[in-house]
């Protein structure tokens, strides 16, 4: 490993270069780099675990209501949850807090905690607190404790080429007011994984320029997007369903021969929310770099 | 709730009120208020949850080595699943970090998570990474799963008036040295678990001061220590024993009678730890407060 800043490396090298020396012992089936880990349990399920942190003036402005930072900053746990094919079970929250912070904003984030953990099912077992220098960002992160049938996660490492690529919703415009009141897509996720097994899934949660690469890197393989294909939200354009990150729609690839069945019986489960095949897996690993998408400690490309 | 902002209320009654309204479903032994959220596992063990961070300026000095950072961030979730009689499976990580920080001290810190998870046999199976804004303080948050034997997890709520109080080891100077070094009392508590029985468990992290009532406040009881009994580090004073907080020994407490028998037993079990009955906890559960000991979003007291 060379020396240097945060900023001259970038995340995905820094995570990958710290997290490969880590011990993997024979309980953990999936280590760093997926969406969750996935650990071995007993009987029928496997276990998940994640942490995600909302950082004030990175993941939200410090004028955002409570109730809402809250609902997102457990919904993005969930929806992580939901790309490995499982369902949440609980959560544990870290609050690092500025001593001038009021207390009613933080009951209303407690209240969005609430919202979501019953809209989801699962239960908020454990709240820590601690100071912050004053000066300092707040910070919000929850860990979360999920669970999937036995063997059944799915990686974002399966894909083959030839695969078929799809999302859900529409990408682009997050961030008016989709990033604080989005909802995890953890039925659809269930139902795919159950009747459909995609052979690779995330959540897209930093841009589809930068997940989207992920996806491929980790299944060894290239891709092709058709740009007039991607589902956009009303008044995004390319560049920005490319770009905007936050999207938290589910990104995965199915077998060319079943990918047209499901675009069939989609409708029929989900009604109101679209699903889109927007391109294919290439055999060719090396890819020019996709523009755009948010990538920590780096500026933004577009 | 009343308005007011964090450093008015305190850090107990904070969590006490944001956790009150949460959501507790039927999987859930232990919510909110002990050293780790208990849930009901399958076949023989149950789940421990807990999330803890360690703040840069609060919890460590920016100078601090990376290595005895990334051990202590690990080795004080380790500490609460001990304290549970429980122990670690897997940590998940989260670092926010401005973008200026070195690339050598993360590495050195990542090799502290990696002394300390193959010193206890759990691994580190995930890692996150955000940004901060410039002027933030850093901060690094663990997320630990553990496990205890089923039903056999032991709380903090269930002392009993003339129950004996004990502690291990010694207190107070924790900061020279001892904060960033200590080592998690996993084997202990896991032998007084499953041997002893104790009626009530917990870390100490914040000193004797905050951690006892907090023991006795969840068993609706009060207390009575007998200062000169106090283990003291060397060179610590009485009402440093009491007040430093950070010694992560085990606070607990057991039926009288069976505490001369375990005093008598634990030298040949653990013969360089120390083993001391420093009281009896009372029926009446009002109790003058103890001097010392460190509250987040207060002045310390000593």
């Amino acid at each position: 490993m060379r020396g240097g800043s945060l900023q001259e490396l970038g995340e995905d090298r820094l995570v990958a270069m710290l997290t490969a020396e880590l011990r993997q012992g024979p309980r953990v089936r999936v280590g760093p780099g997926d969406d969750c880990a996935v650990l071995e349990g007993s009987g029928r399920w496997d276990f998940l675990l994640k942490t995600d942190v909302v950082v004030e003036g990175v993941h939200y402005l410090r004028e955002a209501p409570g109730g809402k930072v809250g609902w997102k900053a457990m919904a993005r746990a969930v929806s992580d949850v939901a790309a490995m094919g499982g369902r949440p079970v609980a959560a544990v929250v870290t609050l690092v807090l500025p001593g001038d912070r009021e207390a009613g904003w933080l009951r209303a984030l407690y209240r969005g905690f609430s919202r979501c953990s019953r809209r989801w099912g699962f239960d908020v077992v454990g709240g820590e607190t601690s100071a912050a220098p004053a000066g300092s960002a707040a910070m919000i992160n929850v860990a979360m404790l999920g669970e999937v049938e036995r063997g059944r996660a799915v990686l974002r490492s399966g894909a083959r080429a030839g695969d078929v690529i799809l999302v859900t919703g529409r990408l682009g415009g997050s961030l008016r007011r989709w990033h604080l009141e989005f909802e995890p897509r953890v039925a659809e996720a269930r139902w795919l994984a159950r009747h459909w097994r995609p052979t690779a899934m995330m959540d897209l949660s930093d841009g589809l320029a930068q997940d989207l690469p992920r996806l491929a890197r980790a299944s060894g393989l290239g891709w092709q997007v058709e740009d007039e294909r991607l589902p956009r939200r009303r008044g995004a354009t390319v560049r920005q369903a490319w770009g905007d990150g936050e999207d938290y729609e589910l990104l995965f690839t199915i077998a060319p021969e079943q990918a047209a069945e499901l675009q069939e019986c989609w409708p029929g489960e989900f009604p109101r929310l679209r699903l889109t095949a927007i391109g294919r897996m290439t055999a060719e690993a090396a890819q020019p770099p996709a523009q755009g998408g948010w990538e920590h400690f780096r500026a933004r490309a577009d």
